[in-house]
């Protein structure tokens, strides 16, 4: 028999999952990511999570693998195979290990994840996608992978969510985006407006709309993500608008969805957290 | 005899200028920028000015004439004249007189300037640039205009020093960008990547080279800048590499010259305040 605790430690959240043969029989989450955790407590911290999994050992990844974590659990290059993750877990304590991050060099240029590559790793081991496909997960900082073979053969990663949240707390324009983002006529008019490759001057376009009253500041927010999620996409879709598998929460999947469709692409939703447990466990059977 | 005082007066400078048959006799500089006078106080932080030149009329521009200034002086739309800005003029009391901005709406998308239109015009008169040319006027929102037959026949504004200032003081990679941001390698490979059109991309490429050591961090400011201002010239000369007239002060010209270069233009210096006095003056003298 085949249990162990499988741990999503982020930056702001941690996700716990008791799984047996590969089954979630218990889990648990809760706000302390890595962010709420002092440094020299995570050994404690950790411990105290194993505990109320009655011991079992614990295979960790996200953000705990990083330089502000538990201990720096380096990287994988890519092209990143399950095997070569599992050949190169950290284990900091007896009993506990953690996925190292992929990073991806070329000319010069790097990209990094840590905690993503479970989850395309897991969406392909458990039918989500093929094994061969381009998978994108929206976020703060939104992951394009290509996977080829089941493995991360190349992946890019655009700082599309923090934009967002930069703008609207501390960007002239910001003052405006207060409206609800949804899937609707001013965040289309903004994936639209994203194919002239333009970014900085639509965004004060923004600031322009609202002073000569061309368009309802209540739909500005809505606009400016539209702005920026067409850009990520069209950026990603440009040589090649294809199947697009999608893990994500309902309401950024829908606006990635809608931006993906409007490029010439087909969105597909996965459950992002199935993707992790097949992940995790498939990590943990290759490991052992 | 003409004698009057032309005042640039915007967001957290005024610039005033005695003239008198065109030239300058006097002046003055101080931090007294609209942000600095409270609303209704207007009236009498001109009369102070206007006492300081022996009571001579004034003429001013800039964003004194906006919403949050003395009164708003509207715009005058795109193409704009010398002509058809003195016939808008705005006169808040006896012997002081505002200078519209200018807007620009097409195909329901808008921009605005106001205070850079009279550098723009007075560029033409003075003879610093030609009556057809690409003028531009870096800064937190660079002004990029087309003159035609000395109007402002178009124009584009991009939030290009804006967007360099929220990732300084706000972003992920903010922290890294301390260093000096200068014309050298640094600055050159960001308008270099600018070429791809994958700015949010690029932006989170700063903090992978960051954690991979492929880039000392005292290169990030000048990496970010040469992706920022490389991202505003490209999107402005992708059509056509024209010469450009540029009117900024020694360091961000030399900025912005090196990536006109970079991009297949020709970056031509004009002195932004031989422009506004030469502006301001011609509109006075239409205004009479």
């Amino acid at each position: 028999m085949s249990r162990f605790v499988g741990v999503d430690w982020g930056t702001t959240n941690r996700r716990a999952y008791l799984i047996e043969d590969g089954a979630v029989i218990a889990g648990e989450r809760d706000g302390t990511g890595i962010l709420s955790v002092a440094t020299g407590d995570f050994a404690c911290e950790a411990a105290a999570l194993r505990a109320r999994f009655n011991g079992a050992p614990m295979l960790l990844a996200g953000m705990v693998g990083s330089n502000k974590g538990w201990v720096d659990a380096g990287y994988v290059a890519c092209p990143a195979t399950a095997e070569a993750l599992a050949t190169a877990l950290v284990r900091p304590v007896d009993g506990v290990a953690i996925v190292p991050g992929v990073s991806r060099v070329v000319d010069g240029r790097g990209d990094v994840m840590r905690g993503e590559e479970v989850q395309l790793l897991g969406a392909v081991v458990a039918g989500l996608a093929p094994a061969d496909a381009l998978l994108c997960q929206p976020g703060t900082h939104a992951k394009w992978a290509r996977m080829t073979g089941g493995a991360i053969a190349e992946f890019a990663t655009a700082m599309t969510g923090e934009m967002f949240a930069l703008l609207q707390k501390h960007a002239l324009i910001g003052a405006a985006m207060t409206g609800d983002v949804v899937d609707g006529d001013a965040y289309r008019q903004g994936v639209a407006d994203a194919g002239d490759d333009d970014l900085l001057r639509r965004l004060f376009g923004v600031r322009a709309a609202s002073v000569l009253g061309l368009r309802d500041d209540a739909d500005a927010a809505a606009y400016v993500s539209g702005l920026l999620i067409g850009t990520d996409v069209r950026a990603r879709l440009r040589d090649d608008a294809a199947d697009v598998y999608l893990l994500a929460d309902e309401a950024l999947g829908a606006l990635y969805a809608a931006a993906i469709e409007m490029t010439g692409g087909r969105a597909l939703r996965v459950d992002s957290q199935a993707a992790f447990v097949a992940g995790i466990n498939h990590l943990w059977d290759l490991a052992r």
